[in-house]
């Protein structure tokens, strides 16, 4: 059967799950809409701005597995790229796609709108090879070839990839036939690092194994849950992989704080004789400035696409094929049964005291609930917000490596629309907040009732603690009235509530009645605490980071 | 004497007449951040993002002959890029500097925040690349030659450049002795062209001169004014080149809308039998779908660097120098002296009936006066928009051939900042300025006194018309309150003032009260129109831009 060029790339996205689609329309990209409208399978989302379209489809893709941003030639792909980039560096599927002027302007050279004054009808391509893992420009030639590679691509090394397709190629009829996608480990390669990790374990003492990010791209959490349970492995968390591992899990022995957590958890890390990284980046802000980092015991190193043990590289060992042959391991003996361990926050005093921000998380740790999609902004709540507990089904997403502000709010738009069951708790600084405010407007279209705790501190306060004088006029930013934001962007009347929470005793008050508004809507919570109350644990992280 | 790199550059930009630099702080742009602060010719403007940043740094550059915008590394200059590459496709100097990772880092390669997980410390740069002139990235050895040389191109192209200066190298002394920058024409071609030039006039009866956006880069304003009163020659101006002419001047004849324009100037523009072209672009939107096109009279063709006569290539051959050297020519005889042509709208009557979009620029026309800076949005209204009549001494600024939506409120920001003594006045449609609405914070904050005018016909209209079926979905955006925006935005209870506007009787009424209300504070003015309702011009242009 023949099928259009771009009802094709929809059904394949499609395919992959991809039932939302964000973007703003443009002269360039309607045939593309029209198969996104078209096809029974996938909706259409229009984001405020490009960049907030990006945002979102990074947070859906974080939640559902795959995301996609359509944007308009040029000026919408430019402002999108930042976010696109967000989810190269942090290994996010989300695909780019680009309508472009139609093979008669590109062939001619014409300059159109959208364009350079002396026209380059492949710059932005060339620019987005540098933020994905594969870029295509679809001709009447190459579509149907071209879009199949990409989508392996894509499926393979879960990075975002970019597409580029003229106005007039979407018309063009190609074969519908959806080849199968064969992406295999070398299966000798496979077998001989599972034994070997199998033996490194039944060998140690006291394993630890360190899970992160990539564990979520290639969506492992069940696996991994099975296997630490299956042979009582004791685990913990990079910040970037928290909500991996179900933190009821009487193995998790709380997210990896390094030298900087607490004794609990200083005690086993120190006290482990092998360390696993399953997935694992050492980055800076991951680890708090290098205050995790990799010595002798870290003798396992799983990556997307190769494992090191013992320095020794396994190509072509893949993540998820390794993670089900580790737990269906015959010869992996389990260890005895551990205590569990206390993490996260223990209960705090509430007073009629100016809030603090310390007293914030313990707080909210209370308030949380199974089903929570946490999103957490770049900034000084990134650093407590790690150390929260989460129940049982919950999902928490941070932008630890790219760290773009203002990402948190439109990703937890996207991240809502990946799961409505979910309930979406958003938490960011009114710094950040404030260069992607407008995605609050989807917010109410779209019916999405997250709770949004707003951290207002007079500024960029994360930045002051960075900077060589916090009272630097370029970490000042302009007063705005928050409550009023629901107001503007809410034209269509969605229901809201709004409270001002200066202390922590008005902090558990707006919880308590959090909990029964949030089913009737958006609850806006801002939280005022002084311009240079850092949390206790970026304190001591700070001159690691600086 | 040494200095330090960063204020030297700096430095180096205050002496170009960048007095106010936009963008957003970040850890690795303190130390650059500190110069602007230090230096007591320049300001730092913080705006609400990235891109708002670029976009308010292209509007001052278009009024102040050079702008500025600086970032942090990775997701700030990602942001921004949008704005800049529109800066390179219209020929408007931006610089962009980013503040990059330390030199060890780029050394050791480490994943630090904003790069990367498999870190590349010069993809931003080579994305760059693509979107300016010339790029250079900072070392000890290079510094200062590298700041020269990007700083000579900018001065010498008028196109954007870009710096990468890592935190460290922001430190290290250099000279602080400014070369002189050296540009000149190739002296025989120089005079070859205008001799050229200067003979086909003479022999010309009735000679036509199109100018255009180059002209406003080189600023060259008042020679060409000058110009054309000195030797009594009819000029007109591309829609991108509006604004350059005075529009009294006798010798202007509209702007060119081609075989769309009005009768007066089709008679001469059709009777002329030369056309000159300076600085002048033929794309899309600039020539209304390619309504305007060179033929066999179109003989000169005046560009940056080099000039085309009669098919025949003049190289290196300066925009301003050749316009001086015009100016002052002894062999070009004066043309007999021209009646003037009507040109710009007719008065139109109010009415009670609901606002049609054709009625509101022929009222705004009288509202217009000397020493107004006026910033059009992309959109239905860029086209009406080019056919007002403005008074002396006024500003049009529009964005015709990048045409990004969501350009013109943070540029109309950096516009008014260029130059406080004129009244900045912004048309935009709702669905445009929900992209970059937060700028209006800023507005605020330095008490900018602004008329903005929002089109609001309930979605992207522009797109309705280019689009198969107007009542797409993805044409529709979210229903915001406007007038809550002078709310949210403005903590700090700067003045303002809204009117809702739903007939040409209230948008009159609104204009009367606007008068006094600008000298008090921000004036809003919301002007609803039918979602379907385009201009006449439109309606005649669209099956040219489609």
């Amino acid at each position: 059967m023949k099928i259009k060029v771009s009802d094709y790339l929809i059904k394949r996205l499609a395919g992959l799950g991809i039932t939302d689609i964000f973007g703003l329309p443009g002269d360039y990209n309607f045939n593309i809409l029209d198969s996104v409208v078209n096809n029974p399978n996938t909706n259409w989302i229009n984001c405020t701005n490009e960049l907030n379209a990006a945002y979102a489809a990074d947070g859906y893709a974080r939640i559902k597995g795959y995301g996609a941003v359509i944007t308009t030639f040029g000026v919408g792909e430019l402002s999108a790229i930042n976010g696109i980039a967000g989810a190269y560096s942090e290994n996010v599927p989300v695909i780019k796609i680009a309508g472009v002027p139609k093979t008669a302007c590109i062939k001619s050279n014409v300059p159109v709108h959208h364009n350079f004054s002396e026209p380059d009808y492949y710059a932005f391509e060339r620019i987005y090879q540098n933020v994905t893992s594969t870029t295509a420009y679809l001709t009447e030639d190459n579509a149907k070839s071209e879009i199949d590679r990409v989508i392996e691509t894509f499926v393979k090394f879960k990075k975002p990839v970019y597409i580029a397709l003229p106005v007039d190629i979407c018309n063009h009829l190609i074969d519908d036939k959806i080849p199968e996608i064969y992406i295999k480990s070398n299966p000798d390669n496979l077998k001989a690092a599972a034994q070997k990790i199998v033996s490194l374990i039944n060998a140690a003492k006291n394993p630890l194994i360190i899970t992160d990010y990539l564990m979520k791209r290639f969506r492992l959490q069940k696996e991994l849950n099975s296997f630490v349970d299956k042979y009582n492995l004791r685990i913990t968390s990079m910040i970037m992989g928290k909500g991996l591992i179900d933190e009821d899990n009487r193995n998790f022995i709380g997210v990896n704080h390094g030298a900087l957590g607490n004794e609990e958890f200083r005690i086993i890390y120190e006290g482990s004789d092998l360390v696993l990284c399953f997935g694992t980046l050492f980055s800076d802000l991951n680890t708090l400035g290098f205050v995790v980092k990799p010595d002798e015991r870290f003798r396992v190193d799983i990556q997307s696409n190769y494992t090191i043990i013992d320095g020794e590289r396994y190509e072509n060992v893949l993540i998820d094929e390794l993670m089900s042959t580790l737990l269906n391991s015959s010869s992996l003996k389990p260890k005895a049964q551990y205590l569990p361990v206390f993490h996260g926050y223990r209960n705090v005093e509430v007073s009629n005291n100016h809030l603090k921000v310390d007293e914030i998380f313990p707080l909210i740790q209370d308030f949380l609930d199974e089903n929570d999609t946490i999103i957490v902004e770049t900034g000084i709540i990134s650093f407590p917000g790690s150390n929260i507990r989460l129940k049982k089904s919950s999902n928490y997403i941070s932008q630890t490596m790219w760290g773009s502000i203002g990402w948190a709010t439109p990703a937890s738009f996207g991240a809502a629309m990946a799961d409505r069951s979910k309930r979406p708790i958003l938490f960011t600084g009114e710094g950040s907040h404030q260069l992607t405010v407008q995605e609050l407007a989807n917010m109410f279209k779209f019916g999405i009732k997250p709770v949004i705790f707003v951290l207002n501190n007079s500024g960029y306060t994360i930045e002051r603690v960075l900077s060589n004088n916090p009272d630097d006029v370029f970490n000042n930013i302009t007063s705005w009235d928050y409550k009023k934001a629901l107001e503007f962007f809410n034209l269509n009347e969605g229901k809201y509530f709004y409270h001002s929470v200066k202390t922590s005793k008005e902090l558990k008050s707006a919880l308590d009645l959090t909990r029964e508004e949030q089913k009737e809507g958006l609850v806006y919570i801002e939280m005022f605490t002084d311009k240079m109350d850092i949390p206790e644990i970026l304190v001591r992280a700070k001159n690691c980071i600086k």
